[in-house]
């Protein structure tokens, strides 16, 4: 069975592999920038090890998986002109590095090459899995404008957070997943295991993400402690607490959020310390354990011999304990 | 044989039987918006006469001639945020009406929405037509780059404007004519052959645009006369003018363009001098009639009864002769 690195050393020698046209290099160049920065292949690897529970085969599943690393690749472009952030991956995003028409004309050229490589696909699976793509890509930007519009909002409810997090990330895992699943012969009631372990799975690691915002390990954390603080995020955490909180801590709470001058510092020691009183740490890594033992019982469902599951399941542990 | 405003109105009552979500509200009230202004259709009416013409049902044409329509306005959306216009067909633009991040994201649903419309063609096209996609969607934004490019360049030749108006323009009509023929059953040469003569007619639209910003009947023209040289906007005829002035008609012509203030009417009536005195309608004329030629041409090599093909010609013949 291939494992979690070996899967993405095979992804990352195919994105090594592929031709783009050199001109025009305003269109391509950036493309190129933002595949070449590479990140983690988490979406592609698991396509991969999805096809190879049920398929000694893996190589029709290749440019299904570089689709969806594409795709994802695609979202960060748009979402960091959205958000105007300036960093991805330590690296200067690329409306930051060349301008702003650049960052959405070339997010659209990755849009359409994810479905270029999508469509090398082996003709028996188009219907399906062009579907599936669809849907799910229709889902991510769904996810996103919910975040947009939270972002306006007072006041968010657990559920509303959950359902975001579910479009904006996990669906997309999960489709991975799935996607992996088909090619590689899945029954469909196995593929849909899957894809319901990579929904699970996925909100997990989003609640983990907002999570290591605040208690990750400072040595071990690639960011600063804290930034979902500083800038009033609604992470699962504030949610929590925004529901939780009653009288002077909800006051308290509220004044700091409103609060247009403060010291980073000071702000994040005030919210974590509310956080602890109403026992926020608790409520959330109950929640990803939840979700993390909810996607193992689907996996457990799915008609493949256990030694079959076991990378999977590896790399998915790997994933929910990382650090950073 | 269904004409050009038959075509239009099938397409005109699939638009208004589309059925998108309600929510979230921010994502897909700017697509309803932008796909109910309608246009004139005339992508999606195309890809249904094409098939017409080989063959008396059209019905399996509807979703992919709508995914090219869908995917036409999308390119509308993000262009006008690109170059910051407020109004398009009248009414302002997504980004105008709400804001950037929303024309970015639902120009970005609409992408996706027209791939899911084009995954409902019929199986055995798939392969065929979801590359001619790919490939004309990628050379649509490689046309837009093109275009973009050339407003920081000083001087543009005729080569590279027409190869810039054959991607940002004309392979969309093409493709939309080959994708009908393939549906329809056309031979492979056939398909071809209708493509090429969409990529001719296109290149003439896009000439007689140019040609109608200054030399319409204004009485006619829906817009203002001359607004292209008003903002110095790289067209066929100022390709021309360039490559042709000598001397003073040229340092008269660079004035008047790194001129920052005028008079209105005064520039457009000294370029236009300008332009009759070097004889560029002319050019312009010979030009728009060559490329409808050399599409004909095409056109008439297409293993069909000339009957099969008269609608078609018809169509063209006005979308040629339109004065607005």
């Amino acid at each position: 069975m291939l494992t979690l690195s070996e899967c993405q050393e095979i992804i990352n020698q195919a994105f090594r592999e592929i031709q783009l046209p050199e001109l025009p290099a305003n269109l391509y160049d950036p493309v190129r920038y933002v595949l070449g920065h590479g990140g983690k292949r988490i979406r592609p690897a698991l396509v991969l090890m999805a096809c190879n529970v049920f398929s000694e085969r893996i190589d029709d599943a290749i440019y299904p998986a570089m689709a969806l690393e594409v795709f994802h690749n695609f979202t960060l472009v748009h979402d960091d002109i959205m958000d105007d952030s300036l960093l991805r991956r330590s690296q200067p995003t690329v409306h930051a590095k060349w301008n702003r028409n650049t960052g959405i004309l070339s997010g659209d050229a990755m849009v359409i090459k994810s479905y270029e490589l999508l469509s090398h696909m082996p003709q028996a699976f188009m219907p399906q899995l062009f579907a599936l793509f669809c849907k799910t890509a229709m889902e991510v930007c769904e996810g996103q404008q919910y975040d947009m519009d939270f972002e306006k909002k007072k006041e968010v409810s657990a559920k509303e957070y959950l359902k975001m997090i579910e479009l904006k990330t996990s669906v997309l895992i999960a489709a991975s997943l799935k996607t992996g699943a088909i090619i590689g012969g899945a029954e469909a009631n196995d593929a849909d295991l899957l894809y319901e372990f990579g929904r699970n799975l996925g909100i997990a690691f989003q609640i983990q993400d907002d999570y290591l915002d605040l208690y990750a390990d400072p040595s071990k954390f690639g960011k600063n402690i804290g930034n979902d603080i500083v800038s009033n995020k609604k992470t699962i955490l504030l949610v929590h607490a925004m529901q939780t909180a009653k009288g002077e801590d909800k006051k308290n709470l509220i004044h700091w959020l409103e609060k247009k001058e403060f010291d980073r510092v000071e702000k994040i020691n005030v919210i974590k310390a509310i956080y602890n009183k109403l026992g926020i740490q608790g409520q959330i890594i109950r929640h990803i354990r939840h979700y993390y033992e909810t996607g193992l019982s689907f996996l457990n469902q799915i008609s493949a011999d256990a030694s079959r599951k076991e990378e999977l399941l590896k790399a998915t542990g790997f994933l929910l304990t990382r650090s950073e």
